[in-house]
């Protein structure tokens, strides 16, 4: 009797050992073949038939105990399929539709008696995997020492990345080949409050690759909940990226106890730029709104007492000299310095104008005390969050603002002090919830306290979702920078209705950013969620309202309207000036006019640090805008309006570069036109140097009879 | 005139490198002689007339900036004195004097810029330094990589001593030569939850020498505040110990901003062992009371559902098994393991028993949710503060115990998770204030999370704090147990009623204690503040309850009465089960009769390590306890009443060891007696190895007539 049940088991090994299973996406174009070879978990993804993931293995190493990476057996095997579609609070479209295939490939390590299981979705424009550790006796708590995901790619693709840190994503993009990655990364600049870079071959995700053969890759993550952020590490003789998690302070990677899985690995595979866009596989992956009224939830349009401090026309803080302790001082026996920015007279200004102009909120940074002495000391109390400067009456604001029909944002900066930030934070959003806030933008600017822990390790993502959750039982949306990059919880929080996680405008005012910056976004960053980006510089030559500073913002204004289209976020700020926009109301009025809520988007042409021209609906009405932008190139092109409704007449307002738009030269030079377009209409803008175009469409009227058609 | 300048600068720093200034004492027992040579900081201390700490140097040496250890010059002097009454909110005497004279130095650093000044308080006891750091242009924030204080001695001193570590202190005390350290800390034995080791001639404080010349010599610190407790490393080749702070995750000691100081570096000195547990000395160099209304802080006798957990008759779980995740668990459909001890049924038992007896509260562990998987895993969510077991109606057990004259008492095991608790603390306070609690027990079993911090550390002391502070703004007194040992804190926080800090009786039930353990706590961990070391164990072989514990305490009953005399504590357990009172209850009357407040203090006889002797006198009547312990050793004492006053009769009640006596043959066995004392009287009471003896005294009534003179 032993010896059969022996030969029986060493037949299954065997068999186990060359198992092999695919999954395919629904409509056919990937698959994913699942393979144990030798013990170890191997997987490969083609698309249309042609390799795109070739074997790659899978797995974990562990600290203090056996790894997660060898000695498995197939205990069962599954595969099942899903189709929904569901109504996100907000979002590019109205519905999305949720349709994948799964094999779901249980495993065990018999060595250890552990179990292990490997998730594979397939969607038809790309996957995602994960590891699954069920309730099981030999497997409780564990420690990732790092995890072994790889992704061998097929050759030297031309990517867009930016290098592999734990603490700031605030880089430009990289466009090269993948070989040029450790060469390239060391010439990165520009100073961050914090950071910390690993590896010369690290890079972050999202990133976007194109293959010779024009095929689009995008990897990233889904669902990052309780684990550390992956980066990834390439190995350009093997064509090889793997997992390269972030640690924590004593360089552990991730803890884990049992039920648990990891975050999903994503891999978005086309051949067509435009449905890297279109693609819904992040917010796919992740769990339903956990949210029972969404109600309160509302996407904001608003402007900020914020851009004249970025550019140091004024001053966060409202007395000189630095070296504060919050709890010994007296503001009110201090000398203000004069140029503190969020007074009450000043704050009355930006009220009145954005007012005007319909904007929900505003957002006034250096309300609150601590700013004389903030950043880059690693104090554990340097906020309080509730005690606003002398000079700045919040109680007359915010009734000043509700007449007007707004309300004051909250901004809490916590300068990374995330004790003194989780202490206080019942305290701060009981505050906000009394005094009318309900919106906070906040920030991690500098090295995280406790020291040790880096931005995007698993202490502080499990902080920063706390932070929201907190956030959602007092009905406040959250917008965080600095904050680890989306992977897709807004699905599941709709309260975070944005995120920096990016470099975003402000580099503008430190030394300026690439045109081509625009192009990339909407490929990598954007691919895990909204941007709180702070677009809508009317005004190029920053030192003509802020002397000292020489920096000039790389950008035309056209291309300033485009982004209010091309760069989806439900928190669209106006981020100049009062003054700069009193200069060029008629442009302003696109921003005035467009919305931040979708109800379909059409992407039109899109090549990834090139060009993004997109289309989008609005939630609210039968009106479209529609958003181009190029790089440093100007392009023309040849814009076709059959997303338009057949049958129907429209009036479209074009915000476009003038001929000799320059974002270098004339980067304020703009025109407007107006004609009527129809489904059948085309019509061909060029687009400047660094340029773009904004277009707002809406159906026709009687009062339209004078409007031309469209040429 | 440049050349006449430089060469009065000359002088006056040839004069400064010379320079020496003494302090005496305001009775003139001590002298500090402070010296500047070469630039270098130095003091000595003289007890009357001979050297206790030789030439010492001063200084710290910082992370990324030049050191604070040398090239100074002393810029100015200053001397003061210092002499008042205050009244503690609770404490060994209803009045402490604080009479000390002063010496300021004040130092610069020419190559730097930099201020550092040194602070010298001599009193007839003992001396405190410390460093102060003004604020100043060029010393705003630094960071400690070491403190470099020393404490050069005369010789090998005897010592008593527990090994250095950053994480625990419940060590039992070695008593040796100096010079032995080394060799004895590696036989250190017993099992600790977290325990971090840092060099073989490291030691904690407080640390009690003896010289060969009979003098009695205690280093300690006081008012540890938002800095890292202090160890001290021993050179036997120069008898020196330097200071050794405890590290942050990232290696560092401590983290400053000016302006600001350290802690007191303390030493009590003296030729009286019983002057030692009379000094005020660490109380006097806190800061005074910050709380304006003390009224609600009130010491507290207490029983508990504690010891029948510890020796592992009861549990704290509800259920079997491990890994539980508290947001995934529902308990009520968890099946009971029927060994829960804080059930609603035996809570009830245990307020029948203490209300009976007078006690004010109950305290009560194991009642909330989490105990079957709380210790040991590094947990972030391992306890809610809020979640009661299903057997355990907490409303219906607080009415129970309000109908009787008694509160539950709260308890809040953190499992270091100080994350976890900081991000709970307000909820949890808050309900303790709903269900009627106004005393919490808190603990710190395990290693930090924040990983990586350890428990006597800067980011832990600072927690430790906050807790008291805010348990204050809820009228909620704390004790702590596992967080850092007290340096006196309780002056400005008297909420802070009580910590463990050390080896409490606890270790009885785990393979015991020796006897001199509670000669050794006076002179050592209480120099710094009470200690809830939950004395009063009666039935001394645990098996007899605990079947499989095979424990015994290693104490006389007699000798545990004496404990709630001779350890001082404004916070007393009567820690054994009801069943085990019931046996004794003649005996029990003595816990039923001592106070938890006294108005005077007196220490009749005290050889540390060896025995002590305390008589005290109740704060609100004019009866007197007195409380006597000795070691491994039997020992008869000649006791004097003469602390009574004279012209009036007392009725004293004694509580002595049995003939037959004998911690490890006979512990139990007692006697009580009464007889008349008067100041006058003597009477000779023989302690028994492990012994002890406990006497209450009041004033003679008529009804007395019959009890005869003390023998």
């Amino acid at each position: 009797m032993k010896r059969i049940f022996t030969l029986f088991a060493t037949l299954v090994a065997f068999a186990m050992s060359l198992s092999a299973q695919s999954v395919i996406s629904p409509g056919g174009n990937l698959t994913l073949t699942f393979s144990l070879e030798e013990g170890t978990p191997y997987y490969a993804v083609d698309y249309k038939g042609s390799p795109v993931i070739l074997r790659s293995s899978l797995g974990l190493d562990l600290e203090g105990s056996d790894d997660l990476m060898g000695g498995f057996q197939v205990k069962a095997t599954s595969e099942s399929s899903f189709d929904e579609v569901w109504e996100p609070v907000w979002g590019e479209e109205s519905h999305i539709r949720n349709h994948y295939n799964e094999l779901l490939v249980e495993l065990t390590q018999p060595a250890t008696k552990r179990q292990m299981n490997i998730r594979f979705r397939l969607y038809d424009d790309g996957f995602g995997l994960r590891y699954e550790f069920p309730r099981q006796k030999r497997l409780q708590y564990f420690t990732v020492k790092e995890e072994q995901t790889q992704f061998a790619l097929t050759g030297d693709h031309r990517a867009l990345w930016i290098p592999g840190d734990y603490d700031t994503q605030e880089y430009e993009y990289f466009d090269s080949r993948l070989s040029e990655i450790a060469q390239l990364a060391n010439t990165t600049t520009g100073s961050h409050a914090s950071t910390t870079r690993f590896s010369d071959w690290g890079v972050q995700t999202a990133i976007t690759m194109k293959s010779d053969q024009g095929l689009y890759i995008t990897l990233h993550e889904a669902a990052l909940v309780d684990y550390s952020c992956m980066h990834l590490v390439y190995d350009p003789e093997s064509y090889t990226f793997t997992s390269w998690l972030t640690p924590d302070a004593i360089g552990n990677k991730a803890y884990m106890q049992t039920p648990c899985h990891t975050p999903w690995r994503t891999g978005v595979i086309t051949d067509d730029a435009r449905e890297l866009l279109a693609s819904r596989l992040t917010l796919n992956l992740n769990e339903p709104c956990a949210l029972e009224d969404t109600s309160w939830i509302r996407p904001v349009k608003y402007m900020g007492v914020w851009w004249e401090l970025i550019t140091n026309k004024n001053r966060w803080s409202y007395t000189s000299g630095g070296n504060i302790k919050l709890a010994d001082t007296d503001y009110s026996t201090l000398k203000p310095h004069g140029r503190h920015g969020a007074t009450t007279e000043n704050v009355k200004r930006y009220i009145d104008f954005a007012s005007r102009y319909g904007f929900d909120q505003l957002l006034v940074e250096g309300w609150n005390i601590g700013w004389e002495d903030w950043s880059g000391k690693h104090k554990d109390f340097v906020f309080d969050f509730v005690t606003p400067y002398p000079d700045f009456n919040l109680t007359e604001l915010q009734q000043y603002a509700g007449e007007r029909g707004m309300r004051l944002m909250m901004h809490h900066e916590t300068s990374s002090s995330i004790r003194n930030y989780e202490r206080r934070m019942d305290r701060a959003y009981s505050f906000m919830v009394e005094n009318g806030y309900n919106a906070v933008k906040s920030g991690y600017v500098g090295n995280i306290f406790p020291r040790g822990e880096h931005h995007f390790g698993q202490l502080m993502n499990n902080h920063y979702l706390y932070a929201v959750q907190k956030a959602a039982e007092y009905k406040i949306v959250v917008n965080a920078h600095e904050a680890v990059r989306p992977t897709g919880l807004c699905r599941t929080w709709p309260n975070l209705i944005g995120n920096e996680s990016a470099r975003g405008t402000e580099f503008q005012a430190f030394g300026g950013t690439q045109p081509r910056h625009a192009t990339i976004l909407p490929f990598t960053r954007l691919q895990g969620g909204p941007m709180d980006y702070t677009p809508g510089i009317f005004c190029m030559d920053i030192g003509s309202f802020s002397p000292g500073n020489k920096s000039k913002v790389l950008s035309t204004l056209a291309n300033q309207l485009a982004l209010y289209v091309t760069l989806y976020s439900p928190l669209q700020m106006a981020a100049d000036l009062p003054e700069n926009y009193e200069r060029y109301l008629d442009a302003f009025q696109f921003i005035v006019d467009v919305p931040v809520e979708w109800s379909e988007s059409r992407y039109l042409m899109a090549e990834p640090g090139d060009y993004v021209v997109i289309a989008r609906k609005d939630k609210r009405s039968e009106c479209w805008y529609v958003g181009g932008v190029t790089d440093e190139c100007s392009r023309t092109v040849e814009l076709s309006f059959d997303f338009l409704e057949g049958g129907k007449e429209y009036v479209a307002k074009v915000y476009a570069d003038a001929e000799d738009a320059d974002y270098q030269s004339n980067p304020e030079a703009y025109v407007i036109y107006e004609g009527r377009v129809e489904s059948a209409s085309t019509h061909t803008i060029k687009m400047a140097r660094g340029g773009g175009f904004a277009i707002s469409i809406r159906e026709v009227t009687p009062e339209d009879k004078m409007v031309e058609r469209l040429k």
